[in-house]
């Protein structure tokens, strides 16, 4: 699977060969972002060759008009869209009056380079000029993650062959679209525009940006060099009358002090990230460069400065899923950015959803809950739902059980209880009263049943009782009953104990296992061993119907429960579940992985433990799925880092300490890693010899 | 619920107000075809007001590019899509130089009559005209049943207070599109155009239509008469070089003939159409207009001259449902037309799906089945699937039952056992396989199941198990295997016999019901009586998770099973199931109440059967849905039609013959019909003593 032409380096992403073929692959995986904004690899000459330019500014989004075949009754009007906002990085490069257009002259030499240690893309490349040989090129950009609205480039070119003339003219293109558009609609407008500046309005959000560049050109020797620095600025976090002023003081700023400050600066900011949070692998350099790329992009796309922001599925490298929040982020996002960027950054993703919980009411009122109950969307930008597949906008409701989870996982690792009364306690209060009005009485099981659901693994739609739903709504309703205090009454309370008492929560007797769904067990039951190869992923090979019928799961889904409550089931429970669920689970979802990891670590399995990890964690850098040209699975890059800290170094919370309960996979020679736990750096250290914990 | 401003009549459909408002539900009601052709009551002159333009011609069809918000595997490209075509009723018509618009001059003495007796559509109107006083006008039209490509027009101007000049230009725009297009696309090109001619050729199906008008005024007295002939052939039935000839043959040939010899031939044809088919209700008016008004519309849409046609949802009425072909066309309106026009009639219906065939099997090769399996799509227009909704596109698969059924129901009310050997065994054989292969063996049940399908209740979507899919599956099973012969090897017979015999059929023992699904009595055992009125209809009240998870379902489901099988069930269960489910059905499908009223009617509920009867036999009339608009429920008619002839008429075939069991609602004095049957026509005459069959 090993990708061919990205060089493996514990630090860097390397691609030394001109792949003009695997252009959009590429921009893709060397995106970079500082938490506010950022933007895919592109080029910042002009490149006519096929490309998917997209630089993003977290938090501005548009709601296009939803597209559907069919409507039904509950589907919101509109999905909100990251947007694809102005190229910035634009230098039209002219040697000898010739325009430099990589995908129209002969390349040599050409090496791309992502540093990670320091954020930085570096890109170098050599290019036959008709008239004037011989061209060598540089280009280094970074958005710098210490002053988060400012993009920075300096770019030099060297005729090699004697003199030639060289024209290097900075610009910001502002008239670009979405790939992704409904109906091919524009989502910009114009407000105002100077020589260096350009100031767009997005339609019907009328969010405000300015972008303001200021540049210098130096001649050394053969070599001209241009610095551009631009401004970025946002009416998320300005006056808009003040956006033009304020974005041309930060590129003015930023020509003031130089470049190489702004550099040193970066250096410095990526240190302090990485002092936290970094993994080394010895013995394994794939591995060490995967799971550094991980935590890299998860840097790179979220920083918890803000809590209007959110983790986007593809972050900052490419447009699909909207850009908008998943529970991802609950389900994995948090965790890591818990144990490695402290509490405060947790927190901010917790007060996102605290923040959207009137609109979370809004849309269970919609489906016809009442009394405060509250569904948070399944896909969404500012706390309204954007999707439009029936299964999934109002089946796959166990979203609502990870999003009141993770404030229990966030309270657990940080002690906050602070937060939980002020912040937590309305957001499951309002998740608890969805459960309670969800659930069913049944009579013919003499049980409280939930129907109609899509759970975590997808390829089953609207069924009833789903194990991992119910057992979370049960959770939801003892832990917000027992944290709700005077906030509920009396009645509330005693009838969410009964439902949760009284929850049914399907299982296979004979075989020791919980069931997926009612039903499950009819289903022919071939394991994914069966498989033809031919017919997989089956998600591009079988129609919808016939892998609904099938018994092959995408994603883990009753061992979704069983990782989330790992303290409330025997090991031997989990070794029954994870090998019956592990031969039926396909993994067409980037997300599964890393679960399955965790528990076969748990379960002393190492060598399926490391299988499943570098599933996941060189899926992008290796593109196991052929669908990098998207972008990158940001999300899915959280997963890596649970397998690694919490899989091989069986990290887990036992009351206010951490344990670790570590397995090396067989050619690691070591595993080290940092984490964050109320307020100390703890530094692990495992190799064959034990653990060594500081 | 009558519909006020639709005068009572039992042969005519009379609008005797100026209702603008209410224009596009009107021009839907005053819809005229003759099974080639067809379209609404639009008007002739001008009309600037809103209005739904539509002029249809069976077998013309553009393939629509699907639109959908998520691509599924297996979805098809496109939706075919009937045709909004040549306008060609036209007739710009000027007095005193002043274009008449009804809805920009005052009208008055506004009436528009559909004689169902004759095929003939009349409006006469007052219109205030400025500078000209007060001007009559008259409009009669209709599309030939004698001759099918022909649609004739005389119109008749008559100003009333003196002299003014009345000028009357005939014209055919064929520069039109369809209000349903995915994309807003045109799906016709012009081919050539005369003074008095016009041929269209359609994109990407290159179906090529000539309109062709002959025309001639006379002014008698004060009335100005035009009369508009015009020929509308299409390369379904002629060589396209000869179509612009072969068109204007038609008109001229009308022409030369004259009008009134046009109206004889009509009267006579429509004559002869009744004669077979009419139904007399005695005491009972509205249900008299209704009935006729059913039949009528049937008689239009459809008329067995060519197999390569079929009866759309909306018939020649409106674009909803594309035109295309549903199950319909086997569950309700088969019965119809074998009773009342002839086996040879039906049997073009049972081509259709015949010829069909090969597109069924490569449909279900589609979908993952092998063998010559065959699964007919559930929305088509020449074979190919067209419909976008995974749990009815591919689960949606009793369709394929009822295709199935109707073979045998044909053959059993014919005898025609050539057609079973030549034509229904091949049909037979590629359902059976299908079943065989999509039943699957549950080791928990120790049955077969079939798993994932959606049942005639659509208010459920991907349940296990549904007991008319399952009974239905079985039944094909045994059918084919009896009839199939030689053509199938023994070890498929055996496979057959064995899944037929072992297949699942879920009941609920104490009740004594036979159960919709697997899980049904799980569900909150609400009624539809508790359901707060201004919360229905649930299609447009609730979010559709909500509804797949009430119990309320939206038509018969176990219930028309029963029918399909009435000879295989004690009247006792029929009544158990009967009480059960219609406790639970809202009938929000036009096809349900007809079952219902035939089920009632079987168990001596004559109130119910009348009930259910009202609710379908005037749904247009009365406009109950508040849809008219979009056109009439065509193939609802059929159901009830026989809702009177198998309901309160009681009949049933018992081996070669055609038996009664009538009961009359209370308010009818008497009621006759007239079926064909084995080449002979049947009087059936019921009153309160008695039945009189000749």
């Amino acid at each position: 699977m090993k990708n061919e032409y990205i060089k493996t380096d514990p630090w860097r992403i390397i691609e030394d060969k001109w792949r003009p073929e695997r252009m959009k692959a590429s921009e893709s995986l060397f995106s970079i972002g500082n938490g506010a904004m950022g933007g895919r690899g592109n080029f910042e000459e002009a490149y006519s060759g096929p490309s998917l330019q997209g630089n993003y500014i977290g938090g501005v989004y548009y709601p296009d008009k939803t597209r559907v075949g069919w409507w039904k009754n509950g589907y919101p009007e509109y999905f909100a869209k990251v947007l694809n906002s102005a190229f910035w990085i634009g230098i039209d490069v002219k040697v000898g009056g010739v325009q430099i257009d990589l995908a129209k002259l002969p390349v040599s030499d050409f090496r791309r380079e992502l540093d990670m240690k320091r954020g930085v893309l570096t890109r170098t490349f050599t290019v036959e000029v008709p008239g004037v040989g011989k061209v060598r090129c540089e280009a280094v950009r970074f958005v710098s993650m210490a002053r988060t609205e400012l993009g920075a480039i300096r770019y030099s070119v060297t005729p090699l062959n004697g003199e030639a003339s060289v024209e290097l003219r900075p610009y910001i293109d502002a008239d670009v679209r979405n790939e992704d558009a409904n109906y091919n609609e524009k989502f910009w407008e114009e407000v105002s525009a100077t020589e260096n500046s350009v100031t767009m309005r997005t339609l019907k959000t009328g969010f405000e940006v300015c972008w303001a560049q200021e540049s210098e050109t130096i001649k050394k020797g053969k070599t001209t060099t241009l610095y551009k620095y631009v401004g970025i600025c946002s009416s998320l976090n300005h006056a808009r009358e003040d956006l033009q002023k304020a974005a041309e003081r930060v590129a003015f700023d930023a020509r003031k002090a130089g470049f190489d400050a702004m550099l040193v600066e970066q250096e410095k900011a990526w240190a302090e990230k990485w002092a936290t949070c970094d993994i080394v692998i010895e013995g394994d350099d794939e591995a060490q460069q995967g799971i550094r790329y991980c935590i890299f992009m998860l840097l790179q796309t979220y920083t918890g400065r803000d809590s209007r922001l959110n983790i986007g599925p593809k972050g900052f490298t490419g447009e699909k899923y909207g850009g908008s929040t998943y529970w991802d982020t609950e389900a994995y996002c948090i965790p890591f950015y818990l144990a490695t960027q402290g509490e405060e950054v947790a927190r901010q993703l917790l007060l996102y959803r605290y923040n959207q919980l009137d609109k979370a009411i809004e849309n269970a009122a919609k489906l016809g809950f009442k009394n405060g109950a509250a569904l948070y969307p399944m896909v969404t930008m500012n706390g309204e739902e954007c999707h439009n597949e029936w299964e999934i906008t109002f089946e796959e409701i166990h979203r609502n059980g990870s999003i009141a989870f993770a404030i229990y996982n966030y309270v657990r690792y940080t002690g906050d209880v602070g937060y939980l009364a002020e912040f937590g306690v309305p957001v499951l209060v309002g998740i608890a009263r969805f459960w309670a009005q969800r659930a069913t009485w049944s009579e013919a099981k003499k049980a409280w049943v939930i129907l109609g659901v899509t759970g975590p693994n997808e390829y089953e739609n609207n069924v009833n009782n789903n194990w991992f739903t119910n057992y979370i709504a049960r959770w939801c309703l003892d832990y917000a009953r027992e944290v709700a205090g005077d906030v509920i009454s009396k009645e509330e309370a005693e009838q969410w104990s009964k439902i949760a008492a009284g929850i049914y929560l399907p299982e296979e007797k004979e075989l020791g296992i919980f069931l997926q769904q009612d039903g499950y067990m009819d289903k022919e039951q071939t394991l994914v061993r069966d498989l033809d190869p031919r017919e997989r992923p089956i998600n591009q090979k079988w129609s919808w119907d016939r892998i609904l019928r099938s018994p092959f799961i995408k994603q883990a889904d009753v061992l979704q429960g069983l990782y989330y409550f790992q303290d409330r089931f025997d090991r031997a429970t989990i070794e029954r579940n994870f090998r019956f669920y592990e031969a039926r689970t396909v993994h067409e979802s980037s997300l599964s992985p890393c679960v399955h990891a965790i528990l076969a670590a748990r379960i002393g399995d190492v060598d399926k433990a490391y299988e499943m990890y570098l599933r996941a964690s060189r899926l992008d850098l290796d593109d196991y799925n052929h669908e990098n040209e998207e972008g990158c699975h940001i999300t899915s890059m959280a997963g890596s880092w649970l397998s690694v800290v919490e899989g091989f170094g069986g990290m887990r919370v036992v009351g206010d300490e951490l344990t670790f309960d570590a397995v090396l996979p067989p050619g690691w020679e070591a595993l080290s890693f940092k984490v964050v736990h109320r307020g100390r750096v703890v530094s692990v250290r495992i190799d064959k010899s034990g653990v060594v914990i500081k």
